[in-house]
C-alpha cells in the first residue's frame, strides 16, 4: 500500500532524542489537534485490544483547520517528534487537515509507518461503491481542501465525489448531542444534496462525526434507500493499521494482555473529562499535560 | 463614560502614515476577525444612516477565539492601524475577542476613540435588570474569559451574571439556518439553565446571534416569562456610538446623503457574497482584499 511505509531495518530515529528502539511491544502514536481524534483511539481499540497507544491532543493550539499548510505541518512535525520521542512504533494521524497537507512530509522527516485518516477512508469507500458516486460530509476547510477527491480519484477514476460541508455536526458531537430532531434534521439537511446527487456511500470525513453515527445512518437511509454504505473513517483506519501491524510482525505480544491508553495534551480545557470520555467511549484516566 | 475617550485637537495620527485628519466627515472604521462584526455595522447604518463605515474583516485569520492574548492584540493593532490609515474617526471593535482583551491597549496607542462591543452591552443589560441576575450567551471562548462578568459588576456590583456557551448557534448564524425547530430546539437548550437561574435579561453575546435574534427572544419569553429582556449587543454599540458622535459633533453633514459602506477583506472566502449579505442585512457592494 503506498501509504504505508516499511521500517528500515537498524536505522536509528532521527531527530528524536531518547527515543527508544522500535520495536512491536512498542505503542501505537496517535495524534490530532484536540480531543476528536479520540474516536480513532477507540476503533484501533476495538481493532486492536492489546495495543498501547499513546494519544496527543494539541488542545492549546486547535483548531490546525483555519491554519495554513506551512503552520499546520509545523505543528504535526512537533506533534510526531513528542510521540517518536517516547517510542512508537507507527504513527496514526487522527486529524483530517494534517492528512490533507502533511503526511508525506512526515513519512520522509521521521523514517516511521505514518497513516493517515483520509486514505483508509477514501479506499474503503471506492471498493463499497457500485454507481461511483461517492459523497463526503467533512468540516467546511476539509471540504475545501480537495483531499477526499484527490483520495478518492486515486482509487478509482471513474469515482465521482460529492463534499459537503457539515458544519453543525461538530458542536453537536461535542456537546454530546447525538440523539433527538436537532441531529436528525441537521443531518438530513446535509444528507439531501448527496441524496440529489445519487450517492450509493456517504464517507464521514470528520473524527466527530463517528459520534452522529447512528443518526446519520437512519436519515442516509431514509433519503438514500437501505442499500446506502456509511464510511466510518475511524473504523477504516483502525482496520488497515491492523493489517500493516500483522502483516510486518509488529502486533504486540497478546500474552501482556489489555493494551493501555496514554493522554498526553497540550492544555487542558475545563471539560477535558466529559468531552474525552464521549469521544473515547470511555473514562480516560488522567491526562498528562506536555510542553511542545 | 470612561470606554470613550476625546479626540485630542491638533495632534497627529501617530504611527498611521497617509492618514487624512480626522473631521466629522470621514468615515467610522468597524472591524472584527471575519464577518459577523457586519451585524454591528447593520445596526449602526439603521442608528446612523448619514455616516460612512469602512468594514475590515480579518477572514485570512479568524477566528481570534482560539488565539492568545498578545496574539490577538497584535492582530487587533494591525487592523485598527489599517483603518486609521483610511481616515476613520472613531474605531468599532465589532469582535468580542478582541473587545474582551485589547480595547485598553487600542486607546492608548491609537489616541482615537476606540469602542467596544461588550461594555455597552453589559451597560444595557445593567439599566435593563430588575431581578440583578443577567444571563449571557456567548461562544465559549468569550464565556471563558470572564469579560461579561467583569463588564457587568463594573457596572453594579449587586448584579450575578449567568454565562453559557451556545456552541451551536454561530454554524446556524453562518448558514442561515434561523427559522424552524433546529434553531428553536438549540435556543431553548441554552436558555434553559439561564431560566433555572432565574434571569430576566438575556445578552447576545456574540456578533453572529442576532440573526437569530427572533427564535431567541420567542424561546426565551416561553421559558422565562414575557417580562424577559433581550441585549442585541451591536443594537447597544449603535446607541452609543450614536451618543458618542452627537455629543463630540461628530456627525457627518446629513446634507451629503445617505452614507456608504466599504468592505475590507484579508481573504476572500468562496461563500462571501452569501455570508456578507446575510449579516449586513442587504447586498455588499465588491469587497476589497487588503494585505496587513
Amino acid at each position: 500500500m503506498s501509504t504505508l511505509r516499511s521500517i528500515p531495518a537498524a536505522r536509528p530515529t532521527s531527530g528524536a532524542p531518547g527515543a527508544s528502539p522500535r520495536s512491536a511491544n512498542g505503542p501505537l502514536g496517535v495524534f490530532d489537534s484536540g480531543l476528536g481524534g479520540l474516536t480513532v483511539v477507540r476503533a484501533l481499540r476495538a481493532a486492536l485490544p492489546h495495543e498501547d497507544i499513546v494519544y496527543l491532543g494539541d488542545t492549546a493550539r486547535v483548531p490546525y483547520g483555519t491554519k495554513g499548510p506551512a503552520t499546520v505541518t509545523r505543528y504535526a512535525m512537533t506533534c510526531a517528534n513528542h510521540l517518536v520521542a517516547r517510542g512508537v512504533k507507527a504513527i496514526v494521524i487522527a486529524c483530517n487537515t494534517v492528512s490533507a497537507v502533511a503526511p508525506e512530509r512526515l513519512r520522509v522527516e521521521l523514517d516511521l509507518p505514518v497513516i493517515g485518516v483520509i486514505d483508509p477512508g477514501a479506499r474503503a469507500a471506492a471498493e463499497a461503491t457500485r454507481t461511483f458516486k461517492v459523497g463526503v460530509l467533512a468540516t467546511a476547510g476539509t471540504i475545501a481542501s480537495g483531499a477526499y477527491p484527490r483520495a478518492l480519484s486515486a482509487c478509482s477514476t471513474r469515482i465521482e465525489t460529492y463534499g459537503q460541508a457539515a458544519p453543525l455536526l461538530v458542536p453537536l458531537a461535542e456537546e454530546g448531542w447525538t440523539r433527538g430532531e436537532v441531529p436528525r434534521l441537521a443531518a438530513r439537511r446535509y444528507l439531501e444534496p448527496l441524496a440529489r446527487a445519487g450517492v450509493d456511500v456517504v464517507v464521514l470525513g470528520c473524527t466527530h462525526y463517528p459520534l452522529l453515527l447512528d443518526v446519520i445512518e437512519s436519515e442516509a437511509k431514509a433519503l438514500l434507500g437501505n442499500h446506502v454504505r456509511m464510511i466510518d473513517s475511524a473504523r477504516a483506519v483502525a482496520r488497515e493499521v491492523a493489517a500493516f501491524l500483522e502483516n510486518r510482525s509488529l502486533l504486540r505480544d497478546a500474552a501482556r494482555g489489555e493494551g493501555s491508553v496514554k493522554l498526553l495534551v497540550t492544555d487542558l480545557p475545563k471539560s477535558f473529562d466529559a468531552t474525552a470520555s464521549r469521544f473515547l467511549g470511555s473514562n480516560p484516566e488522567g491526562a498528562e499535560q506536555v510542553d511542545l
